[in-house]
């Protein structure tokens, strides 16, 4: 496998990402090949799409007393909080400055909400529309434009991680290859089993991408991975909620809904 | 950036896993470079130190009321869940036939404890050994077998994800290079830099290595890793607790514990 970042100018609204992708991939003398994935970080996509929004332009009154209540709590201007309720299904809880949503399906810090090079300082960077849709429609119109088929596509953010220091790469959408693969019948102990029946490709994809991203993420917002391990799928086979637990099958959700540092089971 | 799987012979206890490695590669052609990294899965490295508990060998008046207890609870073997006591430093809680617990200071499912290709169906692999140390002599044995130098070497498990479906590769510990990387300057948001102050170098690497062993972890137990953006250091700039996040600063720790169903900020 060869996972290698694609330079690109600065993307703006309005621009066709495709277009900057290939022009840029022929400039640095990178090519195609069926089966490749090629990894987007969510923020050139949204920025592309035109997703930002001047807090300013958002009336007072449009802001609920809930916003305002959870923006002093956390210290987060009330109006971004207003935009990250609008963006999210649920507010999970927060520590200061970050709220834990669950959006698009996602458990995510602030919806995806971002404001770095959004322009003035007032404005913020919304997640991509129609996340599974985008990158459909991205892959199809790569397809296209290379003349290069079957390619895969992700959209891929940063994460935190329980208990451990930094974030790493997270699938988003995808499209073209099977996010989730199931080793059903590997042989292995009974608990074990349950836990790796499932490999996360497309997450695992992801932290490898990023990698390659993170230095310098507006000028190397695309990833190539060429010979990956995955299974290339027609979209009708590729679910969207393939990479979604259930809250109450979640091991993390179940055990920390009950921590306590006195609750503990076995403190030595 | 380049990964490779390495196909092994099968390891048994009492091995040279360098001496494994490093034929396993001469017979595919695979040389080492100055600046690779090599992952070894947990496994291979744990059968090889002999690792091995046979759960037959446990006295009963060894196994605790607590052990009992809580085998019953979680439908564990009380004399499995004794030796994951022994390996544990807390236990957090459970879901049925799974402990989540904190080992090795990092938080694992069942300590780490597998049991598939250990032997009789009553044995148990516990992780490699002095985790740090292992990762260091391996090196160290590497870099003097191969004469290559620097080289990276780090020891990677699967491991679940908060509300996300599969598991992805996990570092458990690392030799030779920043498992962390530091890339405070960069300009975000306030709460957004609070969360990407930091790349988690060696998870990244570890999910990008697990998707190349996946399939077949008893043949592929090693991953080559050529012209990773990491920082080659000494070990003595390798701190052994660069990964590890305190409970108290963890948002999901902080979130979650406080989360019931009728406790959401916002349900729509």
């Amino acid at each position: 496998m060869e996972i290698k970042a694609i330079k690109t100018p600065i993307i703006k609204p309005g621009d066709d990402v495709i277009r900057v992708l290939l022009d840029s991939m022929k400039t640095h003398d990178m090519a195609l090949h069926p089966g490749d994935i090629i990894v987007a970080g969510e923020k050139v996509v949204a920025i592309a799409q035109g997703r930002i929004v001047d807090l300013e332009t958002i009336a007072d009154e449009d802001v609920t007393e809930q916003a305002r209540r959870i923006g002093g709590k956390y210290h987060i201007d009330p109006r971004k909080v207003k935009v990250i309720m609008d963006e999210s299904e649920e507010i999970l809880g927060g520590v200061d400055t970050v709220l834990l949503t669950k959006s698009y399906g996602l458990l995510l810090a602030n919806a995806g909400i971002d404001s770095s090079n959004a322009g003035k300082s007032t404005n913020v960077i919304l997640f991509p529309s129609n996340l599974w849709g985008t990158a459909r429609q991205l892959r199809h119109a790569l397809e296209r434009a290379s003349g290069v088929q079957p390619l895969g596509f992700m959209i891929i953010d940063s994460r935190v991680q329980p208990l451990k220091v930094g974030v790493i790469g997270g699938a988003l959408a995808v499209s073209g290859f099977q996010p989730v693969e199931d080793i059903r019948g590997q042989k292995d102990i009974f608990g074990r089993v349950l836990l790796i029946k499932q490999i996360a490709v497309a997450d695992d994809l992801s932290s490898a991408a990023e990698i390659m991203m993170r230095e310098a993420a507006e000028q190397t917002p695309f990833v190539l991975i060429h010979d990956a391990p995955v299974t290339m799928v027609p979209d009708d086979q590729v679910k969207e909620d393939a990479m979604i637990m259930p809250m109450d099958e979640c091991l993390f959700m179940n055990v920390f809904k009950n921590y306590t540092k006195d609750k503990i089971l076995l403190p030595k």
